[in-house]
């Protein structure tokens, strides 16, 4: 078992599901999902439990579906309502139901055991609902690669400049010390650029034409939503590392979800304080978000590749990898408890401020 | 091994073998097919004893294959007649040769003990032969699922109703009983709809405009042959359950050809008591029958992609199982038998009447 | 393992390597090859030992290869001259590199242990630097089969009449009896057919109109470089087989690179004494070979194909395998003797004349 299961993952967002029947995959589990008439969205195992059609094939019948082979048929709670051909529905006619939440946009699935499911554990940001935000949901990018890779990317500043060094990084920014910090429950890397020209940007988001200094902020929160806190201020404001509300400033969120084993798909969306309500400027935001995000993948899906050789020698590990150190570690003792005990731990509410 | 192979298989229809070898696998067995300058069609191992090329890449020399590679030449019987470079020809210098019977437009081939082929023992009706009926030989659908899932699906009224709602059936027939037996050597099941509007193929074919009683006949001869007997006739005839003939009746056959495990072809084809020799009607029912067997392809598909996946539980059994899972187990036991006996039993002349 | 590693091999032509990072992969093993600015060719194992992401996904920096990911740097010894983020090189930050040796336009890489690389074993012709002959570079044919399926079919001048009836052989030749010597380092079959009419290619090249001496010369160097001798020359001149050169003559070369056990790649070019410096010819006979040598690669694909089906019986050996079954021993034997001794003994300087 390579997934931590008693934790919330993102489906999809809000706008992703209503009335057709979805598939989709997460931990290896088929899931069929739709959105009741009440507004609930709902998940269940995508077989039915007679000839193992999913139900994904089937048909909406209210709120409940009708397999499409021989019309058994399951409400949302994974209930068998209807055997075509016999009064009574046996016990072991049954689909697995699997806890959803839906906020600020997003769809989270618990795919561990549904007594451990609490929605207080789903992560969260104050400036989801704060006036002077704006939210923007981004797209799914599927990635042929383990969501180890991927997340672990998340919290690597150092792969910045070499990976996209004409988007989100460049040269000048590749000797810049990195803090890492791996003691609390997230697991963060952070450097402030002080004093040098805006990158492209925030000049053409910020409005910058003086220097400015410039902040990433790299949490990573088990098993795998990142935030990357970034943004610019006038450097003339000598602006304390805590109160960079101050600046332009965005949370790149990344909810990143296994699908199985070699398949991965990162949710993408962001957050910011400036250009509010303005779709312009979220689309050109994407255009520059989608063109990093193909470098990302190119290399995560050849690191991939590149695992499925025979191994001769082992990685090396050296000073940059200490927050990926850490965070692959952690999932390995959380996968570990829940497999010993059958009782695993509900993964942390994670909410931490660098300020 | 999970194939029944002391049986007749459907290579193909009598049009379909020629001068051209034709490379076809049945149970997982490669085989190069021709037609003799006799008339008589032949079935070989397509693999030359030598280097292992398919015989089907070689060239026919008479009524012999010469292989493409280095040109050892094999006859109809499978013996070797010539090794280039050498006088003799080693005793090992042979391929395997298969019992073919051809009747009715249809091409068999005897996959087991060649001692134990019985021409006798294939499946035929009398109806082929009789005045008054036209035979249609349709395609071969091919079918990315294991023959057992084809063939059960054979012997399932069940699904019609919500597989095939548009076509073969309708929601109207959902709740009428269908009666099962499994005592003879035929697995059969069967209903008759009485005193209801035609459906759309009986109101095209039949010519009916008031209302009609349907039957709908599931025959299954082991391994894998299927008769659905099918047919209309007006109700004010109070038609006894054995005088089918005297309404417009269709035998639909389908000779279900495991190809590996995964792979199976079901030739289709169909015997009718109406609009004989009218082939404009063959091509209007062979559209109809293609729309319906490509809502089954999808299913069985489906079905067979899911039971790749790992099981976590046992997939359950309801009433409506009863024939299909008759079928199972009596291919299971024909199996076994044939592995532990070394002589497996051969597979009945299949011929019952239900009347 | 079954690849012969103390050895040396083609990567490609001279004209193949520059400043473009280059991957491909020999004997199993990922390579980067790139040319230095001093012009010096130079392979590395292809796999930054850090997140294993394949180098030829990095950058060249002079002679130099920064990786994509995380900037390690690499010289083209396999020395890591630099690592993002600290001071000092680990030990174990290096790849493996491996020898590399250009001449006659033709790049060899050897796979084995760098210790046993003596340059001085490489196959040479002298012709390649005599007056008199032209060296025309073909293609890579890349084949879908084993290695060794594809160089035993370089020594067994059987299947030329089946394989190639209309380009390289006849139906005429299908009994002329072949010579085969497999007691010297080199294995060979050879046939000369006297006074017969010229084969196109001979009357095209040639520019014979009466009947000629025809010969052809099959060597295969271990592990798998194959030369192929083949001319003609006027039946009245009356030639003995060891003055070839006095008729038209036209060195076919075959360098064999196993790419993995299911994909090989024969670069192949020739050495001719007629049509000095006529590229015309040159594209007309490639145009020749390309016809033959895509019949050539669906043969030895299907082989491949039917290598990996289940096998009830051992291919049987005949005659004409005398060639193919010695080289298959000598391949096993050299395996095997890599595998028992850590030394390897190095593949032999091969040249050898038949005269």
């Amino acid at each position: 078992m390579s997934f931590v299961r008693n934790a919330w993952y993102v489906a999809g967002w809000s706008r992703d599901f209503g009335e057709p029947l979805k598939a989709l995959e997460i931990t290896g589990q088929r899931l069929v999902m739709f959105r009741e008439v009440s507004g609930a969205v709902k998940a269940l195992e995508d077989r039915c439990p007679h000839r193992l059609l999913p139900l994904s094939k089937g048909k909406r019948i209210g709120d409940t579906i009708q397999c499409g082979y021989h019309g058994m048929t399951f409400d949302g709670a994974g209930k068998c309502v209807r055997v075509p051909g016999q009064e009574n529905t046996p016990k072991s006619a049954y689909v697995e139901a699997f806890p959803v939440e839906e906020r600020h946009g997003i769809v989270w699935v618990w795919m561990g055991d549904p007594e451990l499911a609490d929605p207080a554990d789903i992560f969260d940001l104050p400036e989801f609902t704060q006036p002077g935000w704006h939210a923007h949901h981004g797209e799914g990018l599927h990635i042929k690669s383990n969501y180890l890779n991927v997340a672990e990317n998340l919290v690597d500043p150092a792969h910045v400049s070499f990976v996209h060094p004409t988007t989100l990084g460049n040269a000048a920014s590749e000797n810049v010390p990195v803090h890492v910090s791996t003691s609390g429950e997230v697991i963060s890397a952070w450097r402030w650029i002080r004093d040098a020209p805006p990158i492209g940007f925030f000049q053409k988001f910020g409005g910058f034409d003086g220097h400015v200094d410039r902040w990433h902020y790299y949490d990573l929160h088990l098993p795998s939503t990142a935030v990357i806190d970034f943004g610019s201020i006038d450097t003339k404001l000598n602006c304390p590392e805590n109160e960079r509300d101050r600046g332009v400033r965005i949370f790149a969120l990344h909810f990143v979800t296994p699908v199985r084993e070699d398949y991965t798909i990162d949710h993408w969306m962001h957050l910011r304080n400036t250009s509010l309500g303005d779709e312009d400027a979220s689309a050109q935001m994407d255009a520059m978000f989608k063109t990093a995000f193909a470098e990302d993948k190119e290399i995560l899906e050849a690191v991939h590749d590149a695992e499925q050789q025979p191994q001769r020698r082992r990685p090396i590990r050296v000073a940059i990898d200490k927050g990926p150190t850490v965070y692959r570690k952690r999932i390995r003792d959380l996968i570990a408890s829940e497999t010993t005990q059958d009782l695993g731990a509900p993964i942390g509410a994670s909410f931490i401020q660098h300020d």
